[in-house]
């Protein structure tokens, strides 16, 4: 899986610095509470928060000196379609355990500095819901439903 | 032109951390040289090497910072016609001294980690034919021509 197209610098970081951790989700790093309509669970949705971090194949060996650090979450590669020459990597943490001890803590301890901030917060009042159980009944699933509305915002679709 | 929307974390970083920023710069970060025709010019062409980082307004606090960290460059509103809600900031140094004198010096001290290293070096090698006054010769405009081709790679448009 590693690229070997990395220039590697003399003074190149071995291991990852925290606060390089931190500016590199400020600038690219998303949070985000999706939520999907699944006819085989009971209460009819599935509820889905994540923490990801998109390179191209290029750098492929950044994202997995990030998933390295942390010691957990997956890279998924995105194919693409459009006027990119390569495809897309996607490192994500999908595990709730995993984004309550390991993501969660590190955010707050090298806190980010551009509005990101912002969505990391209603991101973990979003996971203390889920984690808690409250999204199974309908007050917290409304809950839930407003911090995902709060988070990543867009003009509503016409 | 501050942005009061950031929420203040308690351990929010008073002063940019140099990682941070590299880090920044690693995710949204962008190092150009775009060749524009002007027939006002001798060439009938400009050359424009650029290093530029991109945010909503909600952190234009934090690309302040970054100009601050700086001091060099300049912050443009780009205003969005599609469905964001907001502009799109622009911090911006296209000044060729500050390039090399400033922008240069902090990113060979701290290195990139990802793929952009490589658009760092080729933007290095550009602005010294630049500094050279070799961009005026047919020779060292190809060669300009050749670096810019490299840097951002997309496919060619049809």
């Amino acid at each position: 899986m590693s690229s070997n197209n990395l220039t590697s610098g003399e003074n190149q970081q071995e291991r990852l610095n925290p606060y390089w951790l931190v500016g590199f989700t400020d600038g690219e790093g998303c949070f985000s509470i999706s939520i999907f309509k699944n006819k085989t669970l009971k209460s009819g949705f599935q509820i889905f928060p994540e923490f990801v971090l998109t390179q191209s194949a290029k750098s492929l060996e950044t994202l997995e000196k990030v998933q390295s650090f942390f010691g957990c979450g997956r890279i998924y590669e995105n194919k693409r379609y459009d006027n990119h020459r390569e495809s897309l990597y996607r490192y994500c943490v999908r595990n709730k355990t995993d984004l309550i001890e390991k993501i969660c803590p590190f955010f707050n301890k090298y806190a980010l500095l551009t509005a990101k901030k912002n969505d990391f917060e209603l991101f973990k009042q979003g996971l203390e819901i889920i984690n808690r159980g409250e999204h199974l009944t309908d007050k917290g699933f409304i809950k839930i439903q407003e911090i995902a509305s709060k988070m990543n915002r867009k003009k509503p679709r016409n």
